[in-house]
């Protein structure tokens, strides 16, 4: 097999066999194939895309690439989360205790990669003591004693992705939804879990901006679960604004505490993972009806039992699990300041991506992979798209370290908000179920 | 700039700016742009294309590149003449003689490349004695004492051709228009001639199968040219068959010799020679129009001074002069098999990449690029498209040194000849001319 074949048959039109994405994922991973050649294939199917089947296959060879994790030594229904990424999107913390409290199995393995804010291991590791490195026997042992674990990858999880992810990144071939349909699922097919539920992001803080192009990549990757054997359904969610009120690591384990220990009654991260926690449920066999499971969820953070199975999951990574009582114990940044509204009206269009880079701004993110994240600092929205404001109330407040980027930070922040004269139409929250 | 700014803007369909496309080659031959970058780049052009002013600007770009050969010592107009390949095409060494006896100035350097039979500068050195590995000051003394001088290109002339042109090879990005144009152009302008008169081949012998390809092509080129200030024009022809009847490298000198010999008083190698040689003469200003260049030429002919520019040139390079008069003293093959014709009928269409395959399994041209060729094998066709012939009398004759491919070249050649019941309807062997 010949890999100009390969690229000019995509090039022209052309479906790839299984044999030829197996080549090339393969020799790929062994270094036989050069990254130009990859360069130019990734290329051509952007312009071409792929058919479902040829995507399915594209997963399962990379999922094979290598390390396939296996659970099966943890009773029952293994389930797992992802989301496509969204800012504020702390749903992950929320969901794990909650499922966990309900008798679920959450074993998630978490990417770090870039982002406006740290992904979930950087929320995570902003808890004192706490160590998203694990071993596979402590993962499962785990998950097993607190029914969730949330670690990070182990080295050689999906090495194909870390290639394909790092050229693409370079060449300008991100964006296609073969690409990364791919990329997610072959990392949650060898991560192990029985069921995933997937959270597609959608809107101006999201990858897919519009929406039809996030169902579709929520079908794809749907489709791509069930064909490897997986119950998988996804949840197509709204990012037009921040999911959370806060961005950044610590500030969002505390919101995530809140919402645990009942002391937000409602509110857009509430709905989302209450919605995303019921369908793991369904996924898992414990309950039959999302009525069923909302009730079961409502009585597991009444009773305690969620945020009791946060602490033990804190305390078995190594953490000081006293931030689930006192949440005063997380890194807290030196300075809180408010930032004024420049108008009064009602708060109109944000652009989402623009308010991650402002938290990005302050520290809690990472532009470059090795950067490091400070997981104290961060900006605590006060108003959502549709609350009224007036000019000089104060909109978000800057939990703030270091000061250099202060200003341009607040700058992006307030450009990023428009401030309407007419209440906006309430924008939905969830989409659609695919599944 | 960032490279990656520049990839996203061609594949969403954008026109790059000159100052990007000369970042893109700057950086690229200086070896700070990574080759998987500039693949990926290459396969967003190949898929949306360039427009004329991105073409022209990339050409001048690589013709910047490296060695800017300076030809202003030689007094008057400076001619090259450039094919775009085919199978047979030894139009150069009847052309430049021919020029050279009328008064022209034909300063050409040629590159190396794959092909079915070996190039211009694989012909030549079939010559006992001939170099066309000559210093700078050498090339311009001898177009300066004989008319005429054929020489490999200097090693640093567009080097970023040599990059891009293997990246092409193996990333299926090879047959663009904008990019086959500009890697033919580059070269052209860098080669210094104020004249470029190019002979761009259509048919299935040819790099453009289809005559609007060809055409365009042609157009593309010839703009190029006209805008970096060079009188340059184009003439599309057949290659439907090969264009002589001899097929190698001694065989190809040899029938050039017999056409500057006055020998073959027709044939289409002849006819394509004098048109490319007249159109030659009219940009250097030496005829003012077709009639009179015709005249001159076969005057050239008729006088004996064509070939004795021909003689005077191999001398000047070093080679045995007397094979002008004596082509027996070129490389001959140990034995010269007849391939007979299977059925009666006409000849109709050929094949003829495959024509040039049989050959090159003779081991007349190169499938690697360090493959050694050898010069005295070859084919002699005996038949054209539309003559008649009848079961088991010769089509071809084989030039054979080594046995080991014969009956493996006897079945291409054989098999790319179609023997039609009725006579085809004649070609027409030059197209158009693009001016």
């Amino acid at each position: 097999m010949h890999l100009i074949d390969i690229i000019q048959k995509k090039r022209n039109g052309g479906e790839l066999s299984r044999e030829e994405i197996d080549y090339v994922i393969t020799e790929y991973v062994r270094d036989s194939i050069p990254d130009y050649q990859i360069a130019a294939l990734l290329m051509a199917i952007w312009f071409r895309g792929m058919t479902r089947r040829e995507t399915t296959d594209l997963t399962l060879a990379m999922a094979g690439s290598g390390d396939q994790v296996d659970l099966s030594r943890i009773p029952g229904v293994k389930v797992d989360k992802h989301s496509t990424g969204g800012v504020a999107d702390t749903a992950t913390l929320v969901v794990g205790p909650l499922v966990a409290a309900c008798g679920g199995r959450v074993a998630k393995m978490s990417g770090r990669g870039l982002g406006h804010t740290g992904g979930t291991l950087d929320k995570l590791e902003s808890i004192p003591g706490l160590t998203v490195t694990q071993t596979m026997e402590r993962f499962i042992e785990i998950v097993s004693d607190c029914g969730l674990a949330i670690v990070g990858q182990t080295a050689n999880l999906v090495p194909a992705d870390k290639k394909l992810y790092a050229l693409r990144d370079v060449t300008g071939t991100v964006d296609n939804l073969s690409l990364i349909a791919s990329s997610v699922m072959s990392k949650k097919i060898a991560a192990g879990c029985d069921a995933i539920v997937l959270d597609v992001k959608t809107g101006t803080g999201a990858f897919m901006k519009e929406r039809q192009g996030a169902v579709e990549l929520a079908r794809a990757m749907v489709e791509i679960g069930q064909l490897a054997g997986r119950r998988t359904l996804a949840l197509v969610t709204d990012m037009n604004q921040p999911l959370g009120n806060a961005i950044g690591n610590a500030v969002e384990v505390a919101e995530a505490i809140q919402i645990l220990r009942g002391e937000l009654p409602s509110g857009d991260l509430k709905t989302v993972s209450f919605a995303l926690a019921a369908q793991m449920l369904i996924a898992s066999d414990i309950c039959p009806s999302e009525d069923r499971a909302m009730a079961l969820l409502d009585q597991a953070v009444a009773s305690g039992g969620a945020l009791e199975r946060f602490a033990r999951m804190i305390k078995a990574q190594g953490g000081d699990a006293r931030i689930c009582e006192d949440p005063g114990r997380l890194p807290n940044a030196r300075q809180v300041l408010p930032l004024k509204a420049r108008s009064s009206g009602f708060v109109g269009r944000m652009d989402t991506e623009a308010i991650g880079t402002a938290a990005l701004l302050l520290g809690a993110g990472r532009e470059k992979k090795d950067d490091a994240v400070d997981p104290a600092v961060g900006i605590w929205l006060l108003k959502r798209i549709g609350d009224p404001v007036r000019a000089g109330e104060d909109l978000a407040l800057f939990h703030v370290n270091r000061e250099g980027n202060l200003e341009e930070s607040m700058r992006r922040f307030a450009d990023a908000i428009t401030i309407a004269e007419e209440r906006p139409a309430p924008l939905p929250l969830i989409y659609t179920k695919i599944e």
